[in-house]
């Protein structure tokens, strides 16, 4: 059969841009608005002032001499003025940089000297912290200060300009001439902080933050519309606040944005304030809201109906709490700064109810179209999604990257799909859940041994306070189980005893064969189990290890 | 401020592909499925039989020598095997292009030509019109029927090898090695059968589809989820039955499909029996179905909930109807081959209710963001969303087309944008309230008279039956309008006193001069007012035309 012609398509080449979610949200969707926490109050824009207000603002960075490519850091809070950042700096053809005030002074000025930040938009109550890092931010030559400053900004020898944002921005135009941009360019950029070497940088594009909002705004996912009202309390500055700043432009839902008013009282006062519908945090922010709700029942935060929670995975008993409490449905996502970071969402599917839809809902999610999963075994193989057979996640799509800003790491990647360093199982229907950190699974004989699921098992018996369990070089299997475990006070319990403990519970093969008692489990400066120095006290010969086999 | 170095993003380059669609819902949503109706009952094949029945389809057609880039066609109704074609012919890298079977049979001749189709699948039902087409259609060399066929399809001297949908694909493997393609490149093409000269193709790409079926399902529009089930009344041969199929591998919804059994009663039963909760049509179907229920009040369509209504302007007293009497509310849609096809679709805001949401429901919609839309004057102006500015709407957007395939026209594209041909106004808040076609608008020194507009007015008045209005040409003002009416039996009403009654309802310069009374107005093939005669008539001294100054 000759083949005819090949065709191309006739659809008009229109890139997805940044620009395009400003325009959207501050035309079609004009009197929608940002709210932002004041402490005593709040205060509001329409998405129209805020179109302006970005528009005056590329207007002021292009006088400062920001070019096209160019990073812009921010030092910011959840506010009016980091969203109007986060519109222009991209729209404009730069790339917008949070930097996450929440890090070490060292992490800080790595990033943003490996980044090359220029001009760094700072919150005013941030200043006396910032103040400190500037002299070791080398490439910085500009610091807009946004609102009162507790402290004035040391002058820096000439170096630094310092520029106030309200006068910056004044008489400035409320429309700029928006740069056509190709969608694959550099829009946004944040950086992971591992437990292991240097930050890494990742680095969104127009492309990546266009489809991710229109990806999370989903029924299936984050469910957005314009009649919604979103409670950013995730950072912008961690992830990006799961996308919400991008996605209520694409959709026209409004914002409330809690400024540095994070604590459970003034939140909850916050919430009663600006009534959102729905919102997005980690599981201890919530758990902080209900324990001040409960405690003060006057304290109205009726008007949230959902709420998506991650970062960690979050204790079934807040979930159900706050459905059977508060009426608000808590929502488990799975998500990495390196996935947008939207991966997974946990509703459970139709004709699910009662105990058979938690069982969904307590997993890590079901992936949207965008986000291609697979599970790879130790060997290499790529593993079935039976529910049971666990492997390390990789994921692969539009908005997954692929490598990281100027920085070699190849064993994150695997043949053009992101190695998540999370093992687990995924359902026949999809669903992700998760049991353990890849570097902290135990690889025995071929097989995975979760330590998570060891140390829950354990931390279930009444003698132990707490349990951790690593992995050891073993001669036969590779690596084995190292148990250790705190009794509590004035209890007795032997490591025969615990192995009896464990053996209905588990595969007779994972029952670990080393044992040692600890005083205290070393914990990291966020207070996790710090695996890796127990696992360097083993090799080390400091710990007493009993052997049973 | 010396510049730092631009940056590359560091995302994966994943492209967006209708692959990438089909795997999704074969496997997170295998458990579901699409339903057809049979006439007497339904068959059903979940999407995991649907995915590996595609990718037999696409062995099959590798077989017969189809290859990257090659046209495909159907010649289907809305059926599971229609939906197996839809996926695995652009997920094997060649072309759809499912083929109106409400065409003329030499429009359909030129467009199989013009497109060089060299596969048709066509339904066994349909057989006895296809046979008789297919001797004026040179490029196919091989025919797949699609069920049992009420003919035998006759030879075609050796051109043409007849093949059986089943028997083609029974023992072909239910995998296939998907092709890794350019987003950018054709995937499905559909052709509008304009009023004035030939049928013009529109080709889609893969990035256009999948973008299309994000945006379609986001809550302000279909509002699509893995729980839906969607009943797809509008053809899939016209304008790709609105988006649905993709959607629906996109998110997992299920689909029911009634094949050839569109008629209100076996439509009413098939509701019953497969028991949708959103549907989409044109008005035609939902007043048919509306009527049918009426009388047939033991039918149970409770199923519905919301349905979209488009391809033509719904009257306000149905979409009233079905929400008052049978619960279900029909969606206002705006949308066009040309523009893949949703462009807009109408929920009222939050805050509007009663009449107030109303005048929201019953404009053509609000824009979604990957829509850009503008206003063009008569004088080349971009006019303002007041809701009263009268305009031209061009659009703008990833998946609207900026070309016919092979079919210079570039009178309907102007600087990048598509223009709509049709007219209306745009609200501040980004609703499209249409009033006429532009080729049927009078242009009358510099100003624009909605034809439609007199047309409702004068066929409001009691004494006339039908009312056309066109414009013709004039000295002074460039065109005016020539209304012409039929008035009702026995009834007598003189040009004069119809100005009167038209002078207090539009503006004193918009009444027309020129009046002809007529014995009935000349009507389309589909039954629309045939402004072309009438205008012909005109210039040609056909018409007894009275004129008043």
């Amino acid at each position: 059969m000759p083949s005819p012609q090949v065709i191309p398509s006739t659809m008009q080449a229109v890139p997805l841009l940044v620009r395009r979610l400003l325009e959207n949200g501050m035309t079609l969707h004009s009197g929608s608005e940002v709210v932002t926490a004041t402490g005593g109050g709040t205060r509001s824009a329409d998405y129209a002032t805020v179109g302006r207000n970005a528009a005056a603002l590329a207007h002021a960075l292009a006088g400062l001499g920001v070019r096209p490519g160019d990073r812009v850091a921010t030092f910011m809070w959840n506010n009016q003025e980091h969203l109007e950042a986060y519109l222009a700096v991209p729209a404009m053809g730069a790339v917008i940089h949070p930097l996450n005030i929440r890090l070490f002074p060292e992490q800080l000025t790595y990033i943003a000297d490996h980044a090359e930040d220029t001009v760094v938009i700072v919150d005013g109550s941030l200043l006396p912290v910032f103040a400190a890092l500037l002299p070791g931010m080398r490439t910085v030559r500009h610091v807009i200060v946004n609102g009162e400053a507790d402290s004035p900004l040391l002058p820096d020898g000439g170096r630094v300009t310092v520029h106030d944002y309200g006068r910056l921005l004044a008489d400035r135009p409320g429309t700029y001439d928006w740069p056509d941009l190709d969608e694959n360019q550099a829009a946004a950029m944040c950086y992971t902080s591992g437990t292991t070497g240097n930050p890494k940088g990742v680095v969104y594009s127009h492309r990546s933050l266009y489809l991710h909002s229109l990806g999370i705004s989903l029924p299936d996912l984050m469910n957005i519309s314009a009649a919604d009202r979103l409670l950013a309390i995730v950072p912008q500055f961690h992830a990006q606040a799961w996308g919400l700043p991008y996605a209520a432009f694409l959709t026209g839902a409004s914002l409330a944005m809690p400024d540095r008013f994070l604590a459970p009282a003034p939140l909850a006062r916050f919430i009663a304030a600006s009534r959102p519908n729905k919102g997005a945090g980690v599981p201890t922010v919530w758990q902080g809201l209900a324990d001040h709700v409960r405690q003060h029942p006057e304290t109205d935060i009726s008007s949230l109906r959902e709420a998506v929670v991650g970062g960690s995975s979050c204790p079934p008993s807040l979930m159900r709490a706050y459905e059977d409490e508060l009426g608000i449905r808590l929502l488990h996502a799975w998500g990495m700064t390196e996935v947008s970071p939207l991966g997974a969402l946990a509703r459970a599917p139709e004709g699910a109810d009662g105990e058979g839809a938690w069982r969904y809902r307590l997993s890590q999610g079901r992936f949207p179209a965008p986000v291609e999963a697979r599970l790879m075994g130790q060997d290499g193989a790529v593993l079935p999604w039976d529910g049971r057979s666990v492997g390390e996640l990789e994921v692969r799509g539009p908005w997954i990257t692929g490598s990281y800003h100027l920085d070699d790491d190849p064993e994150k990647f695997h043949d053009g799909w992101l190695r998540t360093g999370d093992v687990g199982t995924i359902s026949a229907d999809g669903f992700l859940t998760l049991t353990d950190r890849v570097k902290d699974v135990i690889k025995s004989g071929g097989e995975w041994i979760s330590s998570v699921e060891l140390e829950n098992h354990l931390m279930a018996h009444p003698a132990v306070a707490e349990a951790c369990v690593v992995a050891v070089p073993d001669d036969k299997w590779g690596e084995r189980p190292l148990a250790t475990v705190v009794l509590r006070d004035g209890s007795g319990v032997t490591h025969d005893e615990l192995r009896r403990f464990l053996a209905g519970k588990v595969a007779a093969w994972q029952v670990p064969e080393r044992w040692a008692l600890l005083g205290a489990v070393p914990k990291t400066s966020v207070g996790k189990f710090d695996k890796k120095t127990l696992r360097k006290q083993y090799a080390d010969g400091e710990l007493a290890v009993d052997v049973i086999s």
